[in-house]
This record gives C-alpha cells, sequence and structure tokens, in this order.
C-alpha cells in the first residue's frame, strides 16, 4: 500500500481554518490504499513570540524527510514586517531550493472579475523562487541618519535562470496553445535583463513549436488587464513574478481562489503549497475565509507528486462549486470545505 | 512681455505627430503676451545610426538653456535594447536630477476603462526618478557562458528619499482628501524597505492632516484593479513606480491620455514632460496616433511653470472632448489636436 506523508504548517490568521479544509478535501480525494500521514508544526508569529525562533536547521531537518509541506498563511502585525517572510517563508524556499514558483490563473465561469466584459483567462506563471531582488543581498550604513544609503542587490545566475526557464519551456509545450511570454525590463535593467533574454533566446532554440513573446513589466500590466486571454504561460524573475502573480490573481477571480507550488522538481526537497492570500488577521477565527485557495493548492500538491486524476477531481469539484455561488447565501470555511469534500468523494 | 523657451524632442516614431499637436494646442493657450520660442532637437534612433551618439555632454549643455522640454517618444526596434532608454531617457533624467516623476491618473466620464462597474479614479504617482533599481549599478561576470552572474543594485538614499517624500506629502496635502499612500516592498527588500517606510514615517510627522497608508507592491496592483478610488497621492521607489503607473494608465483610460512629468522641483534644470505611452512604430507617419496625452503634458508643463490657468483650460478641453468621443468615428492625429486648439482657444 502507498502513502503520503506531509508536513502540515497552519501558521497565523486563517492559516490553520483554511488548512484544515484543504486536509479534509485531501482525505475524502485519496484513493483508500493510500495511507494518509501529517505531522503539524507551529512555526508562525506565536511560535516566534514564544522562543524568538522562526525556522531551524532542526526544523529544516524534520521537514525535509516528508514528501511535501501543506502551508495555510504565516504572518501577522504582531511581527515587525519582515522577520518572518525573510525568516521563515524565504528561508525555507532558499533552504529547499524551491526555484519553480508555479501559479496559475484561470477565470472559471461564474467567477467575478474586476475586469469589463466577459475576459478568457487560463494561464500559469512560472516565477524564479531563488534568485534575483530576493537573495537579501545588500545592506545599509548610516542607518537612521540623513546621510544612510540603503542597496538590495539581485543576483541572476546561468544556472539559475536556465533551469527554471526550461521549466517553462517544458510547461508551454505540454499544453494546447504552447505560448510562452518571458517578462522582465531588460531595455533598464540591462545586466539581468541581457541574462535572461539570452538564456531565454538559447533554450527557445530546444523548443520549436513554442511561440514566444518578449514583454517589459510594464507593459505586462496592461496586458493582464486589457488582453489577459493573450497569455499561456509567463516566465519571469522572483520581484516581476510576485507583482504579476498578484494582479492575475486579482483579475481571474481573487486570490481567494489563488494557489500556488514552491516547487524543487528534481525532488531533492520537498515542495510547498500554499494559497496565494496572507494570514488575513482581521477575518481570523471567525470561519468566514475562502479555503478554496487552499483546495487548489492541494490539488497542485496531488499533481506533483503524481496523483492526476485525483488533482483533477478537485479542479472539477472547485469549478463546480464556484459556478454555484452566484445568488446564494454566504457558506462559512468549513461548509465550503465540507461540499467540496462531498463531490470529490462523489 | 514674458517668454517661454522650449527644448522640443519629436524623438521616433509617432513622436513627431503627437508633439505638432501638443505644441499646436499650447500656441493656441498661451497668452498673447508671452512670446513662445521653440527649439527642435534630433534625439533618437535616426541620430543614433547616423552618429552612434544619444546624448553628449554638448546637447546636455544645449538643452539646459530651456525653460522646459517637451518630448514626444524614444526607442526603436532597430536599436537594441537599453541603448536608447540608458543612453538618452535615463541619463537625461539622471543628468537634469528629475527627482519627480509626476504620473496623473484620472478616469474622465465617457472615457472607456477595462474595470467593470464605473471606478471613480482620480490620484497621482509621485516616482522617485533618480535612484532605486534604474542607477545602472551592478554588472556581469563570465558573460555568455553557463557561470554567468548578472547583479542589479538598487541603490537609495536617505536625501534621495526623503526629498521626494516630502514633495509627496505636500502634493497630498494640497487635494482636498489629503491621503498618501506608500508603496514598497518593505518585507522582502528590507534594507531599501525600512529607509523608505522610516522616512516616510519621519516626515509624516510634519503633515499631521494627511492619511497615510503603506502597502506592498504586489497588494498594491490588486487594489489598483478592486478599489482604485482607494487612491488618492502614492508616493514609491523607480521601478515601482514605473510598474504602477503603467497598470494606473490601463485602468483609467489607457496610455492615450496618461501624462507625466519628470521634475526638477528646484529648478536647477529644466524639467522634461512626455506622454507615458512609447513611440509605437507600428503605427507612426499614418495620423492615426492620439496626441491626447502629449496634450495633457503640455498641461503638466504649463502648471510647472506657473500658468495654472493654462493648464487648467487644457485640462478641461481634454475632458470635453473625451466625454463626446463615444459613437464618433475615428480621427486622425492632427483632427483631434485641431478639436484642442479650438477648444483652449475659445
Ligand atoms: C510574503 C512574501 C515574502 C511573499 C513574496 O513576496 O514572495 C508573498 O508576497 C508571495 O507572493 O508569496
Ligand atoms: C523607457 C523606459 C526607460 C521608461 C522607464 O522605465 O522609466 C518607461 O517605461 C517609462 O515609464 O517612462
Amino acid at each position: 500500500s502507498r502513502s503520503l506523508n506531509l508536513a502540515v504548517i497552519p501558521g497565523d490568521g486563517i492559516g490553520q481554518e483554511v488548512v484544515a479544509e484543504g486536509l479534509k478535501v485531501l482525505s475524502a480525494v485519496l484513493p483508500q490504499d493510500v495511507k494518509l500521514e501529517t505531522e503539524e508544526y507551529d512555526f508562525g508569529a506565536r511560535r516566534y513570540h514564544a522562543t524568538g525562533e522562526t525556522l531551524t536547521d532542526a526544523d529544516l531537518d524534520a521537514l525535509k524527510r516528508h514528501d511535501a509541506i501543506l502551508l495555510g498563511a504565516i504572518g501577522d502585525p504582531s511581527v515587525p514586517s519582515g522577520v518572518l517572510e525573510r525568516g521563515f517563508l524565504l528561508k525555507l524556499r532558499f533552504a529547499f531550493d524551491h526555484h519553480v514558483n508555479l501559479r496559475p490563473s484561470k477565470l472559471l465561469p461564474g467567477v467575478a472579475t474586476p475586469l469589463a466584459g466577459e475576459p478568457q483567462i487560463d494561464f500559469v506563471v512560472v516565477r524564479e523562487g531563488t534568485e534575483g531582488p530576493y537573495t537579501g543581498n545588500g545592506g545599509t550604513i548610516r542607518k537612521g541618519t540623513e546621510h544612510e544609503v540603503a542597496t538590495e542587490v539581485s543576483v541572476n545566475t546561468a544556472f539559475g535562470v536556465e533551469r527554471v526557464v526550461r521549466d517553462a519551456f517544458a510547461r508551454a509545450q505540454a499544453r494546447p496553445r504552447k505560448k510562452l511570454a518571458l517578462i522582465h525590463k531588460n531595455n533598464v535593467l540591462t545586466f539581468a535583463g541581457h541574462l535572461w533574454t539570452n538564456v531565454f533566446n538559447k533554450v527557445a532554440e530546444e523548443f520549436p513549436e513554442v511561440t514566444t513573446e518578449y514583454m517589459h513589466v510594464d507593459a505586462a500590466t496592461i496586458y493582464l488587464v486589457t488582453q489577459p486571454e493573450r497569455f499561456d504561460v509567463i516566465v519571469t524573475d522572483n520581484l516581476f513574478g510576485d507583482i504579476v502573480t498578484d494582479l492575475a490573481a486579482a483579475v481571474s477571480g481573487g486570490i481567494g481562489v489563488a494557489a500556488s507550488g514552491n516547487i524543487n522538481p528534481a525532488g531533492d526537497f520537498p515542495s510547498m503549497f500554499e494559497p496565494v492570500h496572507g494570514s488575513a488577521p482581521d477575518i481570523a477565527g471567525q470561519g468566514k475565509a475562502d479555503p478554496t485557495a487552499t483546495v487548489l493548492s492541494v490539488a497542485l500538491l496531488l499533481r506533483h507528486l503524481g496523483y492526476e486524476a485525483e488533482a483533477a477531481r478537485i479542479d472539477e469539484a472547485v469549478a463546480a462549486d464556484l459556478g454555484e455561488r452566484t445568488g446564494k447565501p454566504a457558506r462559512s470555511t468549513s461548509e465550503i470545505g465540507d461540499a467540496l469534500a462531498v463531490r470529490v468523494a462523489g
């Protein structure tokens, strides 16, 4: 019999609530012969306040032994900005070499979008996860004085760019439309821009069936609201990916339905799956959070581990559930989870 | 009698056409006693191909003698990406210390937006123009090899941040709603982020009437499409400003109506005014380009030089013209310019 061994990190705010529903749907969809084992970890604001720790070497050793990680949300206003982001979220991405940050955007029938008309949105962003402006390189001199200078260094390597570009080409190749857009700002950030552009053009030669285009990040934000149907697969750097995926989530149904995977494609370390939304402390503990983004993240997790049929069942259940929401009274977090669990089991 | 001495840089693509209309409207709106003098400069792709020059020291000396600069667009596919951007546009901004990049976004009645509903959009972005990731700091080693490393260094100084933050607070203070949002990514770019946040909070103490908020750049893109009415004045760094102003232009009527000023508030050097759109080589020379963004840039130029009443007349003429467009046949570049010239003169 098979087994699926998950590290579960509920985290802060609504994290606990949405992760519970994600696990509910996971249990309902898994084949009988798969033994699901979960181990919960207490990372986040509470642990930080109690111990000063965000993510220790021992934590990383423990997390390493799981098949994958499911995370709710990390972050709380009681913790200074950056402490949990750099100390936990980014530390984990870098430690486990999560260089493919996968963020699909699909506007499902019946789902509201801030855009006028009936845009067709179905694309996936492959965001680099271990380089660029996110490395924490840089520093400050004369801090707090009128002569302070603060720098941030974006570090880009041919190794790091090529592997994520190659991953994106392979994903584009596997999709019906076979289109890939590189988003950067190569007319201003010429050092990193030329590296990205050259690597992209070189790898493109290996994928002659994939249609490519290049777009500056500023222009990309325009197309995301005026012609979102233009996109199929997007590959981009860590910071640009952060920005365009939030905009992409906003136009394709909101961050309530935006899922993401922080993937180590080679499987050297477990990959981590999480909703794009944050911990939303303002609505935490009230059963108001929509667990859909977490449930869709569970689908990404299953797909990553080879459970394609089960992942597809979740995607279908979510599409059906979203399609029937209009005009109905709002449901609680667990009611939505229950409904999705029934659908995937049925 | 007064005089207004302008440097005019038509540039590439549609630049020539739209600048001609900008000057037409300027002549029509200026009081009789103001002597308008213009000198045209041939910067852009043609000059680059002919001479290899983008912007020389002698050019800067010549430009320095004008009261202000009006620019159409610079950029052509025949020139490698980055050459004219770094060699002309950014060189000029840095040389003339254009640290306030002012970009108003106002959705005028009758103007189409990609957003559903009837959003109220009326805000202005104050983008820093001389620091951040735009400094050209960084470099490449092992270029073209599989071991290439390319860096981009964002440089931020208390001096540079404080002057632009102070400018933005003053603008917020002068507006009815008196709201100012700082956009950054201080949870990841912690060195630059803390500098921006600390300076912002310090300057805020001098403007107790201004309501402030902080927003991560990724979240800001969400609000720009879901709650654009939330914004009054935004202050942000050079790269984030580049990105959010294109998105802001897209939601508030498109880049056909987006104006900008590259301003040196102290007047040490002439400020430069330009439409946000590019050179659009695909429609150049066909009389199809909308000169409205250039005409609105002329209004920003006039306002900067103290011609407030004339600037307001242009704004009103543009609002009236846009409000009457729906259902009418498309007009040529010069027909739109003519109509606006008639309105401002009347
Ligand atoms: C919380 C933050 C570190 C994170 C990021 O910037 O990557 C978040 O915005 C995201 O997109 O996952
Ligand atoms: C052309 C380019 C250098 C420029 C920028 O990035 O500032 C443009 O996008 C703009 O916004 O004015």
